[in-house]
């Protein structure tokens, strides 16, 4: 668990979309951002408060979160300078970089001296058991895509926001690097070994009460050949009551596999719940969340209306348009 | 790869179910089999000739490989000392125990001292590629099951003694420990890490001459939720032309899941088909295999024949009575 409130390191980021982990705290958990720390040369901004360490320290900030990518895959000196002295001035550090923050002969020693913890999300910390696969209390909400990289991280965020701002209890669990810097905790569920996958998913999302929802952050494609398998490891590790379809329209062919189209919302629909039926016999398919971005507001709304005539559910693109139908149908369930 | 042939190690086995990998490579490569060595105690035995560490080094054994489980997890000071006189006579070592062979410093210095190698099968020595989802030239069977430990490796293994005595051009591609062990090469998958469970798969199962085929170990089961996600690892990166269901007709439930009932033969043809499809659309279910170990003669023959009749496909114990049936199957493909 990575201390919160958090000072986002935002280094020298040559544009904003390099910042895309920082871009994603100030968006999900506005009240972890405690304020932004820039380099010379950094063309990013969250419109934080820049805060040097010691005034970030001040205002009560824990963990030093890297919400940059690094150049070229190497933790620069100019970097290294400010990161050994957040250590000294008492800050842990968390990151997702490829390169792991504990791999730093350094940073190690400054953090071992100081008693501080270098956060590495992009590697499991904890040992996970083997699933059980018994059913447990609460509810749970997994979306599935048509294809990776679709929009599942946003859909559960935006669900989460939604429910909060009703009342209702719910919690998004991270699977992944960003949503795990993002909230703080979560399972690095591409790292984790295969025997252990879904259990680590049910570590993840453990008995709750009756009415509280885990909205699971999907992974992969039951469609998409070199991740399927994680994909299903949520599935049956997640054992969802709620499925949320999740598609972006304008993709041509699986992310990264150019001989593989898209599979048809009616497939990803049927597929999924023969399997998720297997570890809960009640998952209902909910909804479809689209990924409109590519699209302007006119043709994102013919497009959401058209899958919803063609499916018979509540279709929005919940980034732009809000969450409040599929909101709406979890509640239903 | 394990360097062939092979002094099995049987130690102070308790009984002769203890030493079933030693079992494995006698029955399926007993050409790699020179010799067994057993210790004080030993109650297994391979009827293979009983030979010292000089006298199988003499025959031309290259590695030792422990047939045996140990007893309480622990390697003893007694199995220790043949080992180390193994590693100095100039023996390579292979173990498929949970305890790893480097993590015994003494092992591991006599090793680097010796200049010999310590094989654990258990956990990967390669790093495996993401999985790319090209087609690959050649033929894949798979088999997969309506649960775990239901006989899918004897299925492949029997399929591939047929198809060499026919003449045919047949790779068995171990996947677990044991068929590691029994072929000296393969991918340990229940120890890889998610992401790239795919692409090991893949790299297990090359190009190839377009009449050869490789005959992929399965594991777990689509149905068996702590472990679909390797399963599902095995369709995906294997793109088999070929499924065939195994089954164990005598099982109650899903093996470790108690809440959790078998599958039918037609749920398992049908899902493991449709997610096939996904990456080899011209994959077909060929045959079922049935581990009738529990049956009586004729039980076996009254349960083989009513699957066939409700499933029309060819369906036999191909260890009670050969794999014939099945190759027919492969063959007329």
């Amino acid at each position: 668990m990575i201390q919160t409130p958090y000072l986002l390191f935002l280094g020298d980021a040559p544009d904003p979309l390099a910042a895309k982990v920082a871009q994603g705290i100030k968006d999900w958990r506005p009240d972890y951002a405690i304020g932004q720390y820039r380099m010379e040369g950094c063309r990013a901004d969250m419109g934080l408060p820049d805060l040097s360490l010691q005034e970030a320290k001040a205002a009560g900030a824990k963990t030093l979160v890297i919400g940059v990518a690094n150049r070229g895959g190497v933790i620069s000196a100019a970097w290294k300078k400010v990161l050994v002295t957040a250590l000294e001035e008492g800050f842990d550090l968390a990151s997702g970089l490829h390169n792991l923050l504990r791999d730093e002969p350094d940073l190690k020693a400054v953090a071992e001296a100081t008693g501080r913890s270098l956060h590495d999300v992009r590697v499991p910390s904890v040992t996970y058991p083997i699933a059980n696969g018994e059913k447990r209390r609460g509810k749970r909400c997994l979306a599935v895509g048509t294809d990776c990289s679709v929009g599942k991280m946003y859909t559960s965020l935006c669900m989460e926001r939604e429910m909060a701002a009703r009342g209702m209890k719910a919690s998004f669990r991270a699977t992944g690097q960003t949503g795990i810097l993002i909230t703080g905790d979560g399972v690095p569920l591409d790292a984790v070994i295969a025997d252990f996958m879904a259990g680590s998913v049910e570590w993840l999302t453990p008995d709750n009460d009756p009415d509280h929802w885990d909205l699971i952050e999907g992974q992969g494609s039951l469609f998409h050949v070199s991740y399927s398998g994680v994909t299903m490891a949520l599935i049956h590790g997640g054992q969802p009551d709620a499925l949320i379809l999740s598609h972006e329209p304008t993709r041509t062919h699986m992310r990264g596999l150019p001989g593989y189209g898209l599979p048809s919302l009616e497939a990803l629909r049927d597929l999924s719940l023969s399997l998720a039926r297997i570890a809960n016999p009640d998952c209902q398919v909910v909804g479809v969340s689209v990924n409109t971005a590519a699209l302007d507001a006119e043709a994102a709304r013919a497009c959401c209306a058209e899958i919803e005539a063609r499916m018979g559910l509540p279709t929005v693109d919940p980034f732009r348009d809000g969450a409040g139908r599929l909101v709406d149908a979890l509640a239903d369930l």
